[in-house]
């Protein structure tokens, strides 16, 4: 393989715009946030999304285990959640950032002001490299803000204008 | 399930802010290409994307036959090939808008002037509902316009600004 590939691809990367979405999972009472950009629609028949997660992330010892997932799709406001989900905060303390609701029975922590939250159960995964790929069939939609989404482009937050 | 579910995602996939790329495949010489906004990135080991792909679009027949993908990511000037490859034209007639590479053995054709063209080869595949998710290995990369991306977001285009 040409070891130069990665680096390209990440500069590829860089061109593409996206929004941020924190994905929350639990296992034994214990709730999980990651900030992602690896996510996608993936059908409405059935409704469907996916997510692609690191196998060395500690999110994934929840979602190895089955665990449902919310995607926070973040808005403009959420620099700061985007920051501490993604790497700023460790463990439980990211919860500690932003206005989320806990979790309970067969449901992760959500955000109660993201611009849209989707409960996903998982449906099918396919492991490929250092990641798995998570589809997960909609359970819920909310959209609790009206506030535009974060976008990520080049590096960096980002705001949309028509 | 719910009958409310599609309609609620519609709205919070309305939320996201998205790239536009044009994924192209071919078959015994014929060519294919299709905007799509379901892609993402998988891993960096090995570097590779997934691109998520109706059964029914035209393009599936190429992608069923195992044809290698190139990922075209549109830059700002690329409004009219996004509406051509989104359903404004038919068939080969798509490739008459913009500045098309034809296709050679083993590379389908790409736009001269995107933003980024990723060429892939096809690695894994998953079948969920009405669609094909296609991870596919990174072959190549290439940089070819600095303009910025073209951005969709809430049913239009708009443009990134920091």
């Amino acid at each position: 393989m040409d070891n130069d590939l990665a680096p390209a691809l990440k500069s590829a990367l860089r061109n593409l715009v996206r929004s941020v979405v924190v994905v929350t999972a639990q296992v034994d009472g214990q709730p999980f946030a990651m900030a992602a950009t690896a996510v996608s629609e993936v059908s409405m028949d059935p409704p469907s999304m996916l997510v692609c997660i690191n196998r060395n992330a500690a999110i994934f010892q929840a979602i190895d285990a089955g665990s449902d997932l919310m995607l926070n799709v973040l808005s403009a406001d959420h620099e700061a959640v985007s920051r501490a989900c993604g790497g700023g905060v460790r463990g439980g303390e990211r919860f500690a950032i932003g206005h989320w609701q806990e979790a309970a029975e067969g449901r992760p922590p959500f955000l109660r002001d993201a611009c849209a939250v989707i409960h996903l159960q998982q449906a099918n995964v396919v492991d490929h490299g250092s990641h798995r790929v998570v589809i997960g069939d909609v359970l819920s939609v909310t959209l609790p803000s009206a506030l535009p989404p974060l976008a990520y482009f080049d590096g960096r937050y980002v705001q949309v204008a028509a």
